[in-house]
């Protein structure tokens, strides 16, 4: 697991007050940012390599609004760790109100960025995104 | 079935060259303020009373990358009329190529926005989207 | 003088209820986008090519605030035609009140994209520009 | 001086391969959230108050681009502190470069939310804004 925390900001709400629902998917991305980074193998250095990883699906659900201010604590893990691809889930918890208001799952492939096609997941991945594989 | 056309913008391109994927859902978002305006209830109104349309599910498939210029034809359709929630269907189709590139579904739930409680679909808006729903 | 027409989408506003300013500047792209295309020579390609028009400044003036839905009439001048660089002016207006709502500056450099270092405005992109000068 | 940390996200960045320009601004504003909750006055409560504080003028020059990953300090101090508005001066600079990459400044005038029009700074609020206010 590994956690991330953020604030709500005010251009991620709209004029209904509250977060505009798909900067959820935003925030999850910087967390993935953060967690390479934290590994040593930061976005940067994978977009200036011959491999890609597209997300292919996203999908989230919104169990509370959040308003902007609100302090948010993310926790991602690998849900499934495929052959060329890898499963993302996020949970968002309200940090003040201990409330879990929110669940991002993204699903990324690994391809080859000259082809397009989907490669296998290098190792030198799948040895930091295994740790984060649940146990059932 | 409702159509809207739309391309893709410079700033919702990230330095992968293609759409940053949760721009799928705000183009969805688009369609859906043209569908309510074209239909003479346009969100600013629905803002302004005692109703709100909260996105409660959000999810997308990429089937090709999208860059910046790319012309998209969007056909949103109603997937399921539910009692007090409504489920979208959006279809992204690369006008030149003619090709499938996303699709987006969006499940918005009908809420007292004073008690945040979901109420039943009001008439009105009922009889604006039966005609969106897809016989099977 | 190019003129395009777009609307305030709620995800550009924020939980003030008015538009998030810098969406103000988002606009004016598009509206470049806009007219790149329509002289046929689509940001797409100046992308994939040698030259590069990076923003270096950018200024704008809000006038009233813009809400959800309103429909804003955006005209693009050429404010200074320079050797390497041109300013462009938008002037944003809300078409149903004809009230002036704001005002962008944004000031390109044309670049050798793998140098960084200014270069002459081509000769094909000062033609379709040249059109656009104010005269005053 | 308040000074704030953050880093170029992905979602930041555009097909040209740097920070899409306009996403300055929003780093701009999260420094300004930061620094309001900070001293114990977050955005959160002034959006629910009677004062509005809107952006009336903002403007930003570029003088390096930003890549994904880039870790960008921030300095911001009052550039001019008047009766009813406020300028505000933000320095970008990259931190591991030590280069200075970008500037910001924002005008904000005070209003009373219900009539629009501007009102005196509040003394709660000059206090706070006053230390920040750099000597010549």
């Amino acid at each position: 697991m590994f956690v991330y925390r953020t604030k709500v900001r005010l251009k991620d709400t709209d004029a209904t007050g509250v977060l505009y629902f798909s900067c959820l998917f935003n925030d999850a991305v910087e967390v993935f940012e953060e967690f390479l980074q934290d590994r040593g193998v930061p976005l940067k250095d994978w977009i200036a390599s011959s491999i890609g990883m597209p997300v292919v699906h996203a999908e989230a659900d919104y169990l509370a609004p959040l308003r902007v201010g609100d302090e948010v604590e993310i926790c991602l893990t690998v849900e499934e760790l495929g052959s060329t691809s890898v499963a993302f889930r996020y949970c968002f918890c309200d940090s003040k109100r201990n409330l879990e208001v929110g669940r991002v799952k993204m699903v990324h492939v690994v391809i080859d960025q000259k082809t397009g096609q989907p490669i296998p997941i290098p190792d030198s991945l799948k040895e930091i995104l295994s740790p984060l594989a649940s146990v059932r």
